[in-house]
């Protein structure tokens, strides 16, 4: 069996790719644009000078790689390796990108979405590795789940299972409208844009705390990320600590849903949101339990996610060691 | 391997005790009242002589009998054999029913909790038979879901998979107040109960609808059931129809979300409130697909469970053919 894989993160805006050695090592790695606006074929072409290039740079060829794992955005379908229509892949429909890679490269490939790519990768080589039963969550622009069941990623009958983050928290909240089209869904009440919106509304009411809060988190407003705010809590900030504990709160009413559903053995929590940190995952761990029915609930481990850069190649090349 | 099995159901005021072919036929069937009131010891002994009269009745001795299955009502432990403690089984307190029985009859046994029992059971034998990813939801007093993955129970990590009924689909709804101590469960918003004492307000406000509503589905007020709102709104009555949308409604947010996560091959619906049949399965099929983000949710067949007497000696025996 060969040592290598390679793992391809298909973005919106960059095509990344890695070999990775089966320890979970990049060894080389090359980044290069989608150009996803210049449609379906030249976008494609990218992703083929992707890998040529990597291979190239690494000295490397097709025989020394066991097999190709590419990562993207959903929906898609796993099993027969087609990407349906993501949002930020215009142009693309039911491309059969396995087929495409597997004729070009006469190599094995295989596809999977990118929070379920990362929620594996946690599992073979992150913040899970061990566990058999784990729920993966991604907190960022948008929001997703992995079910991680027995060591491998949960499908379902249509390859759709895990979108955890379309899940109804609150529905008759009629402010909380998500794109995909649902009331009350986590993802339009817990992603980071939706916080950090709520947030600088709060810091326009409270001219002080503003005054403080730059001064703390120094920067541009319209800049600040989930991470700043949490930088702010933790220097004792009074609007940064409630909007962390305004967060954690729902993310725990939300992940209670999962342990009360699927008990998972951990959870690990990756995306931008994430990397707040301690302050976050606290109030997540306080509020988990007085959401969900499960008695065992507090033991279960709520973790920070551990591949946090190239989480996307890691993913990857973790669904062909899967 | 023996031709038989027996199924055993503990509830709070019967136990039901059954001997089950393996294509699924109760060959003979006893039931004894549980006398939970007067203990556990009390209990156990009836749940001995429930087993000892039915091998009594059906001139079979226990070297004919495969195995025996019981379900009981949670939170139990299935791997261990262990019933923690039942609200209706006051006195049980992590009692190792399994070892017991084990004990006293010599016979390979195995617990499960009932609402994993009857999703089992329909997937073995009943409406759900052929299907391998099955999500069984049961609607009665309480709310409670069974997980099937490639034709078996789903546990998770400590036995406690599966508490759909206790998700949060309307975390804000503070009149929702749920016994498991969470707000705007599942459980708090669709239960049978709840929908019954809903609809009788509604009835006591239009005198017009009530006296119609009367005619239409004769007795006792206090006495309704879903099966009767079902039965005037297949008459026309008014408010028997919005009554039976709105449950169908807040469920299709719920199975919705079950959809999300799950991606099902089949949704089964048990319990009293399935009982009212088709014109409430049409109102949750509308509801679903504009509740999840999953592109094949209306192809997902929704249907009513197939074994409703008896279902809990069909769950307990299941268990032992799972």
């Amino acid at each position: 069996m060969s040592k290598y894989v390679i793992g391809i993160d298909v973005g919106g805006t960059k095509i990344a790719a890695g070999v990775v050695t089966k320890k979970g090592e990049i060894i080389h790695s090359l980044v290069l644009p989608t150009l996803a606006k210049e449609g379906l074929k030249v976008s494609l072409g990218q992703i083929y000078k992707t890998i040529e290039g990597l291979l190239a740079e690494s000295s490397l060829c097709m025989k020394d790689i066991g097999a190709l794992g590419v990562c993207a955005p959903g929906p898609l379908d796993p099993e027969k390796g087609i990407i349906h229509n993501p949002p930020n892949l215009p142009g693309w429909k039911d491309v059969p990108l396995v087929a495409l890679i597997e004729k070009k490269f006469r190599k094995k490939t295989k596809l999977e979405n990118d929070a379920n790519a990362a929620g594996i990768a946690e599992a073979i080589w992150g913040a899970a590795k061990g566990y058999k039963h784990v729920l993966y969550a991604t907190v960022s622009t948008g929001v997703g789940t992995a079910i991680i069941i027995d060591g491998k990623i949960y499908h379902g009958k249509n390859g759709m299972a895990g979108e955890g983050g379309h899940t109804t928290i609150n529905f008759d909240d009629k402010k909380a409208r998500c794109k995909c089209g649902n009331n009350g869904c986590a993802e339009t009440l817990t992603s980071g844009p939706v916080r950090l919106r709520l947030f600088s509304t709060e810091l326009k009411k409270h001219p002080a705390q503003k005054k403080k809060f730059m001064k703390d988190a120094a920067g541009d407003l319209k800049k600040i990320l989930m991470t700043d705010i949490a930088k702010a809590a933790r220097r004792g900030n009074k609007l940064a600590i409630k909007a962390i504990a305004e967060e954690g709160e729902l993310l725990g009413i939300w992940l209670g849903n999962m342990i009360s559903l699927l008990d998972p053995e951990i959870i690990v929590i990756g995306g931008g949101v994430s990397l707040a940190g301690e302050v976050l995952l606290k109030q997540i761990r306080k509020s988990i339990p007085r959401h969900t029915i499960n008695l065992n609930a507090s033991k279960t481990p709520v973790v920070q996610a551990k591949l946090k850069q190239n989480v996307g190649v890691y993913g990857a090349a973790s669904i062909v060691l899967e």
